[in-house]
């Protein structure tokens, strides 16, 4: 009877879990969003908060009749491998776990809001939607059955996992943000930079191109630290069970690593920037939005390998986060691709660096803690074995070319077409004016100038 | 002694959830705070912040001297129906759950809340503290009674409950959003339009009504997307208990039906919206005001049937509720009742659509699960047993006729009692320069021109 | 086997516990940036956020390093009294809890950004590095240890605790509020005020200071909700465990008084400034940011409190702590001492009247509950036994005299030094023009004028 009790608590202690993570997850939406509109230009504001909107709601629709099917749907035990999953279309069947549907829907949210940022302010909305519902409906379910369905080829759960390891990428380093990231930088190939982003009113490149800075740092910020909270759910809650000492003794590393990791990559990112800057200019500057990218950097990074590392290992894996990230930035600008939000460099490089690190820190002890298996571990620890044995690392590197060669080779060709079609960029005479009064009806804000008492030069 | 440990154990859960929930819907409080003051001219943004800081304030302290006790105080397992209850008044008595009080605290003020966006820009401090007040601590707590008390004449949870049936609002369409939507149509009305909204200035009709857009979407949105994300407290946070398979199942369901209902009340509104603009302006245009509302509508429509629908009721739940929001915001403004968020159509319109679509679409599987009853079921579903019994249904209607009646009965005496004494009102000339500098000391917004390297061209 | 599961459960349960609470307490951060960016002026909105981002990424690296080791590093379950953890520096050792690590990070970093608010808009980055780690890494752990190791003098967890005693602070009204607030007056002093704050540009004292609000109360407002909901994470969190019904209980209970402290605090300072106000001006007016202090203050002074005291004593500790920060406000100008978001009144009055009202107002019962022990009570308590013994209050009093002189004795010559090489304050050029422009690339808003087609009139 008591047994009985005792699985009875844990099967709600479980989906309350999955629950309280999924919400947070969710908020990251909040944090997308107010990033995305901060690092923007004030006219297009509005634009970009409705694509944020539509990434939680037509790709929570998109996930419903889709997504959650092909990534999950009828994995079995066995160890196929398959492409795809083929059940639980509209959550028809009995058999799906209804909170995992609701966590995995706030994850699959997640790799559409990662590309608003960078196609912003030049995007049609028609464009918008068809490449968002595409994503989270198709692109993203196949990324995340490999990796994270018993049955796909890349999965450790699976029965006989490649090379007898499968890839381990705890929370998403690969799938969510890397494949956010490569769509990104496809679109932003496609499209084409923003109208004085990189040439004059006559076509001809600039020399120094024109820096576009966001409008608003407080709402910058406020998504920042949204997103790094919202995090706390993303990376702990892939325990899926906080049911066991295990569960909860795995949450509570995740939890401590995606902390450190985050202050790495920020003191890393802010600390070489101003660095840089002072033997340039000789003067102490601290760059705001290079440390925030810098902390959202080290968060990607940490999201494969957070349990499976060591505390220090977080720190080393923020601090390179840190420099990546800039490194990717610079090299973004002098290939003149326009990234308006910077999230190329955070969620690309971010995550395939995140990838790789799982392969690298990931010791023996955690792995077995996390994933009940350690023949294959960290390079770094391999030669503590004496071995030097190339299998996880591989198995790392198997997983970002899949996800770079799937994702080009699929998003590459839906965005030319859709520009061949005219569906993707705004005209240039919308582009300068800003799609919230071409598209939205209005300017996403408004001061009233109408009454004599309000003093115009004292209030906004 | 196991069964007691897990006893012991299920009980720290349950209260775990509890706290855990009503913090989440007490993080509505912030979402409707910049709900409302983005949605609002910038000369009034103190002035609704405050308000909406006093919902939670003044209305804590409401629900702690008599709303809690009117609403739930000695309730009991008899089939004995009451009007209200008689105690715990100021929290006196060992016998009061505490976490559960926590809870029901955060539902209360919600109430309030959402009457403080339609009444903005023209209504006395003072008026908003008394009905406030009343609400939270009175009107509230009879209707919360009738519904969720085991006394209550509505209640399923009732020992012999109304027609063997009872009512079906799981988390709160009639109680919370319609109680609040009929309130903020009462106060509306005896309030009258802002200045400028629907006449000139010399009090002649203007053929077209003038717009008065929200001074900032960002903070529309930020409040839209902290609301959506404080409903995954509300909805799932009323299975009140988290120890059980069922109670984790049921809970699950509701989280996923939650997100689907908003994603498709936004869709719906969206595209609908846009289509009759296109056949009007030839321009595709999508408005952010109306997407967002159609969302908050989706999310009110579902509480009530969140725990007894399958997922594509709640889809069809949503689109409905889109329209229903459109068709309602057009009726008010016919009516020339002016509502400065559009909180009537979500609340009211949603609310009602919420408590009728229990009544169509509550599977009698899921009823069972849920509430342990399946008697009587959805409209759809009493066709499916060959039968077409209007209980259920009936049920509903009658919660939704309790609700106007009783709100209209007691409120709009109250307002035009508060408007006769000069107590709601502010006026012409106040409003005109707005209540932050008549009423607040100063601008919510202040901005410096005395710096000489500022560049007041450049920056804000 | 039982036994075992249900031991397994609670571990995994108190584990999400921790990790949720933290998240919580963590997303009171953002809850201080965005109050503390409002409060001041648009020009150095940048330099703030930036300073929160590091609260949290320099403050969680220097926790890491030595901040925990100081606080809880080593201690055990003898009655030696120590002054300072010894182990677990950067989380070596396999004995470290990792969700009370992450769960004690984010009250870390919470210490440092009560300060940044106080000496905002004058503040060298440099300096503000220096002592946000140093706060961090060493002066809170102190504190911590004393009140909250199993080896601190004045826990009432240790074996042998002071008077039989020790202080009551359950959540840390004493070691993080009123620590950040005495080091807030202590930069404050040495800083001195901002310039035209207190003196013309001829450095004469003004007969009336000059009022500097913020430039945002949407901003403010939202850090406000932000911080009382993270409030829920730090106040109930503090029970670490919610596998038991007693636990649960606890933090039921320190839920609703939390919830009517802050609610007393705000009803209070509001409706004593209108007041006052009401008599010299003879208008009704109602001030914003007082509002939102006295909630602030209320929340800070239920901390210590918060699972000893009855609900109704937690509204009368609220309306205290209204007027004491109000009483503190007036007292700080007085005394022109410039604080840029009246932090002191709110952290160290509010902290300091939290330890007082734990000595005056705990219960024996709760007490026994929530500590096990109830030998000493709160005076008003011991009167009720016929004793009006002094041991409890006693025991508090300790407790603030050990918070001041040891953060005074270390902080005053910190900062001083700090001034003397230059570190400190920015020179008054750059305090002029803001250090956004100075220091981090410019402007935190920025509006485009470019575009022909928008209407600067209407169009921010």
């Amino acid at each position: 009877a008591t047994a009985a009790a005792a699985q009875d608590i844990s099967t709600g202690l479980d989906h309350f879990y999955l629950i309280y993570a999924g919400a947070l997850v969710f908020f990251m939406q909040l944090g997308f969003a107010m990033l995305c509109a901060g690092s923007i230009r004030a006219k297009n504001v509005k634009n970009v908060l409705l694509w944020n909107l539509m990434d939680s709601c037509g790709g929570g629709l998109a996930f419903w009749v889709t997504g959650y099917a092909f990534a999950y749907g009828g994995e079995d035990d066995s160890p196929t491998w398959t492409f795809i999953g083929y059940k639980n279309f509209f959550l028809m069947g009995d058999d799906v776990n209804l909170s995992y549907w609701f966590f995995q829907f706030a994850f699959a949210c997640a790799v559409s809001s990662i590309v608003a940022g960078t196609i912003a302010e030049r995007t049609q909305m028609k464009g918008y939607l068809f490449y968002s519902l595409f994503l989270v409906g198709f692109v993203y379910p196949v990324v995340a059955h490999a990796f994270w369905s018993t049955n796909g080829f890349l999965a450790n759960t699976n029965a006989e996992p490649l090379w007898n390891s499968g890839a381990i990428d705890f929370a998403g380093s690969g799938p969510v943000h890397m494949l956010g990231g490569v769509t990104a930088l496809m679109a932003a190939i496609v499209l084409g930079p923003r109208l004085g982003r990189f040439h004059d009113d006559d076509g001809q490149i600039l020399e120094v191109p024109n820096d576009i800075p966001g409008h608003s740092t407080p709402l910058a910020i406020l998504g920042t630290f949204a997103l790094w909270f919202g995090w706390y759910g993303f990376n702990p809650g892939s325990t899926f069970s906080a049911s066991t000492a295990v569960a909860g003794e795995v949450a509570a590393l995740v939890a401590v690593n995606t902390t450190l990791a985050a202050a790495a990559g920020a003191i890393s990112a802010m600390f070489t920037s101003t660095y840089f800057n002072y033997r340039i200019e000789g003067v102490h500057t601290y760059d705001v939005a290079y440390t925030m990218n810098g902390l959202l950097t080290g968060l990607v990074a940490i999201t494969a390998p957070c349990a499976s590392v060591d505390s220090w290992a977080a720190v080393v894996i923020g601090i390179v986060a840190g420099w990546a990230y800039l490194a990717g930035s610079k090299l973004l600008v002098k290939l003149r691709i326009d990234d308006a939000v910077d999230a190329i460099p955070v969620h690309l490089v971010g995550g395939m660096w995140g990838l790789i690190a799982a392969g690298l820190f990931s010791t023996p002890e955690l792995l077995e803690k996390a994933y009940g298996q350690s023949e294959h571990v960290g390079w770094f620890y391999e030669w503590g074995r004496g071995s030097g044995n190339f299998t996880l690392i591989g198995t790392q590197l198997i997983g970002i070319l899949f996800i770079f060669g799937w994702t080009t080779a699929i998003m590459y060709p839906f965005f030319w077409l859709l520009n061949v079609f005219g569906s993707l960029r705004v005209d240039p005479m919308e582009e300068h004016a800003g799609m919230d009064i071409s598209r939205h009806n209005g300017s996403g804000y408004i001061i009233e100038k109408q009454d004599k008492l309000l003093d115009a030069s004292t209030s906004l």
